[in-house]
């Protein structure tokens, strides 16, 4: 079988790094390119050596007629609001796209510009990407040209409540999302806050209800709920490289058990490749998902039978980004939805 | 200033260690004897080499005759339910207690031996022993002979509600405390699921619902409201030693703002040594916390004004353990309340 | 193409687990026995979740007869002394036998005996087994009946010396290996020692000269010199969950540039798949070895030119022993060496 | 008694941090002063929660006005090159200084200027300054007017060292010294290579032969040793926050056991408050040391009594800095060399 020919702008960040861990072993695809800002241009093998035997490119900064030549679909692993910069020239040549910054998730402009604090600059394309979060919009993903990849905290937050919203279980003004976040969420850069010692060992919360996925949450689950909804969003900092674990509280519009919100969960994500519903009320922990695309979710009802809370877990570089940007690649291409995993 | 004779038994875990490195440095106490369940006898100084030129003694397996003959005051560092039958022989000796453990923290036996699963040894005793939070009950514990230190986690969730417990400001059925703690919370004992690398690099909730501290907290949070309150708990097991925070979510029985609420709780631990209420929204991070005996607290109140945000943070084996033992016996002595720290 | 059928005895350690996630993913096995010494059975996917999609298996106790009746092939990850009792039975039925314990490492059974502190119960095969270092014993690992997989300290501190030591480059009395071992090394058991915070923040050297692997290194390079020989070893615990490095200081006989050492050792290793001689004097660091089969090299001679310092890397789990195994599997089955990973 | 008046300059970094942290309760000192150089004029208790009813001043930008008008002593606790453009002044005026940064320590400037990079400014004062390690220097620290605080590395590598050097038991030309340090040792800055997840869960060796502490441990060492001589000196970085163990490797001139080497180190430091010599060939960890001012020595000689390791570890920030830098104070002053500690 022919292999597409892939690229990943921005392959030197945590999520490009993991972008490339993960294509440089799929079966349909041939890494054809690699950019990054670096002092110099350097060998990508030389940057990750565990790629040897297995790919080598030279890693440079961006060029866009490159990218376009060498490419059939591009992976945009770059900060927010450079992204937009970007992908234009691509799409109009042709190229699939698939961005994992935050520039195209957000569809209502304002709320994107009162969050990341900058004006849209590609409003066009905004209009026609497609959030891609295959489990809720699996069907659109498969036509998109352009995919807004989902942020990581969305992503924990919204696989974990989509079921009860759906059906309509939740109090919709009760529900609190007290997550927590390993250190790579930050990216790689230099930063004081970010430096090993003043995070290692400690532990915080941080921008209370204010957290730029807050918007993010609530326009997806407003989508699903068929109804305006907002949820408390508390996120904290984890001292480990890789995971997100969100404790979800969710009030109860009618009494359950356990068992019965489990066969829910259950039943919606049955044909799902990526989502592990635990059963008997076990709790899922970030060593299962590491490295992994997966979401698994544990839940438990108050005996009280009026409060929900649903675990989950993911890695925030696999189903949080780089995972699940090559699931959207593999749904977008026809490929099989779980091959590179 | 002559100075007591205190013991610590049980000085070789981990609340038994903080313990005496404490009180080594105590300016009103003398330790005078120390015991330890080992599989020998041996030097504390040989155990814990920072305490040279500081403290040494022989550490042996506990001699309640020897515990009375050295020492005016006790700090029983026991696993639960061990406590109790060595505390009985020491209070009718005349000698103080500090008893660490949980087993004179529930005034309801049946609750008790619900989550401990065991019966009660000492109810006699169980009526007279003052619970040491000298925060909610500093008057009692002056004159007490029998003081049960506060858990870790009831500690930090305590002093984050009390005030507004106590003014009315919230709904008493929709407080939920999302707490982390660290490791040594779980003692130091050999536990596979303890190892480091079953710990290490993730991150889980457990015991929801059902850990032995709620009932502890619903009973001090009962008393200060004046009204029968249960809180919903879920623990998390963070991978660092030392150090809980807990992420409590209120909901305001009316609205009010983030200043508001700042000035309620800075009036009411405004003489409180070992309480620091952050000012303009600032949030508390684990590592301003550790080898203290502070209780940290940060609060925010949600734009909507219906739901208040209160972040605690403590060292579970400072102001959760060691350090609010050698608080209580400072105030049961009547030395200075911040000596020793 | 047909797969072989592949069974993990001792499916639940560290090493254990690596082996089943390596080959629920090796396109030329099918994984059809694991067993593992649990409180009860269980299936392999409720102990490891990612196995989702991929494999599931029941995982009992050992069980001779069906590990016989369903495979071609057995990893035996079992504790010292224990893989001796089971593998004359799996080799009489005319399995292939991938021993990754100690057991059929040493060939003098009184060496053995000596830092194993047990008597020999298998000289029989002892004689027979093949130690699996691919990279020394490639062509008699290729007709191997049994394989004794080797020690994660031996594959990083023989990998690092062998070019030198073969070429008569360093004075054999006077080379040094400072070694740093991540915690699973030490297995997944429940030891007071081991537990998260007595290792976690706190670093240390232990077993001086008197590690069991000393003599397997001895052994080894023994034969490769083919003169008597033995090293200095001193490992270390690391606060990490995998990777050794080791810093080895080997005097050189004869004046030589880093530069010169370089050519020689990037020579030795030109066809290995597996083994990373960087080149300008770079230096390995665990990270790009974690969860790989390799083996990084980074080389200086210090400008005296009198003493080569040698930096190796490897994830103890990987090159260091569930890696290895399977690439010891390749070899002895006549796969592509680098088939499944 | 009257308290001295003590200013740290550099009072926010990770020395500068704990200077305060030891001098807030040290019994002879007030502190007077703080600057630090932060985005605003702010409150040391702000900066540092955990000072709260103990310690609160303004931390501003340097004023050498102030500094001189505040204090009788000063700790410079400043990045390398700085130092020597404020000592000046504050010493003309009558003012102790204590240097913890590198400018004051090697006498030789060429040596310095190399490794440095820079010219060096004030070779005036660098003559009368005292090199500020106490076990062997302390007669020379009592009548200095600068002291110059040794490097952390050097502190761990000099005083294992020192005894067997004087004693001439040593082969000097054989010496080799293993570093491991934390990260705050390092400094408190923003820095891509120190972002916790480039750090976390990996290891790694840097700066072979040519770490800057290099030739401030040869200094000394030939001072003690009469005769020129140099190691050979390899530091890793841990991932942890405090703590240096240095595995010493040192060629015995005749062969000699543990028990002899034992007895002539715990000699050589009997009367030494801060060092403490294990027994019985046990072994230090890092945990023992750590917000200590202890240096804690294990020793062993291999049974063919040719070679020795020593294995020091001390605290980066106490006895390889601030803690030293306190202890030099109380040397100067005339204080009880162990008040503060």
């Amino acid at each position: 079988m022919k292999k597409i020919q892939v690229g990943v702008v921005g392959a030197t960040g945590y999520t490009g790094e993991e972008l490339v861990r993960i294509l440089a072993w799929h079966p349909n695809v041939a890494v054809s390119y690699v950019s990054g800002k670096e002092d110099r241009d350097i060998r990508i093998q030389e940057i990750f050596p565990y790629l040897k035997n297995r790919l080598d490119l030279e890693c440079k900064a961006f060029s866009q007629s490159e990218a376009i030549e060498k490419c059939d679909l591009l992976f945009l692993s770059l900060p927010h609001t450079v992204s937009m910069q970007s992908a234009p020239a691509l799409l109009k040549a042709g190229k699939k796209v698939i961005d994992v910054s935050a520039d195209y998730r957000l569809k209502n402009v304002d709320v994107f510009e009162k969050f990341y604090k900058t004006s849209h600059k590609d409003t066009a394309n905004l209009k026609q990407a497609v959030y891609g979060l295959p489990e809720i919009n699996r069907e659109k993903i498969k036509s998109a040209e352009l995919v807004a990849n989902p942020g990581c905290y969305p992503t924990g937050s919204i696989l974990g409540l989509a079921p009860g919203v759906k059906k309509g279980l939740f109090d919709l003004s009760g529900i609190y999302i007290d997550a927590k976040s390993g250190v790579t969420g930050a990216g790689r850069k230099a930063d004081k806050a970010l430096n090993f010692s003043e995070v290692n060992e400690s532990f915080k919360a941080y921008k209370l209800f204010e957290h730029q996925h807050v918007p993010e949450i609530d326009q997806e689950l407003t989508r699903i709920a068929k109804k305006d909804m907002s949820v408390i969003f508390v996120p904290h900092l984890l001292p480990i490289n890789r995971g997100i674990l969100s404790t979800i509280y969710a009030r109860l519009s009618k009494s359950m058990t356990t068992e019965e919100l489990e066969v829910i969960y259950q039943k919606f994500y049955k044909d799902e490749p990526f989502v592990n519903v635990y059963p008997k009320g076990a709790l899922p922990e970030l060593k299962n998902v590491q490295r992994t695309n997966f979401c698994d979710i544990g839940l438990r009802v108050h005996p009280s039978g009026k409060l929900a809370v649903i675990v989950t877990a993911i890695d925030n570089l696999g189903k949080g980004a780089a995972g699940q940007a090559v699931q959207n690649m593999n749904i977008v291409c026809g490929f099989d939805e779980t091959a590179g995993f």
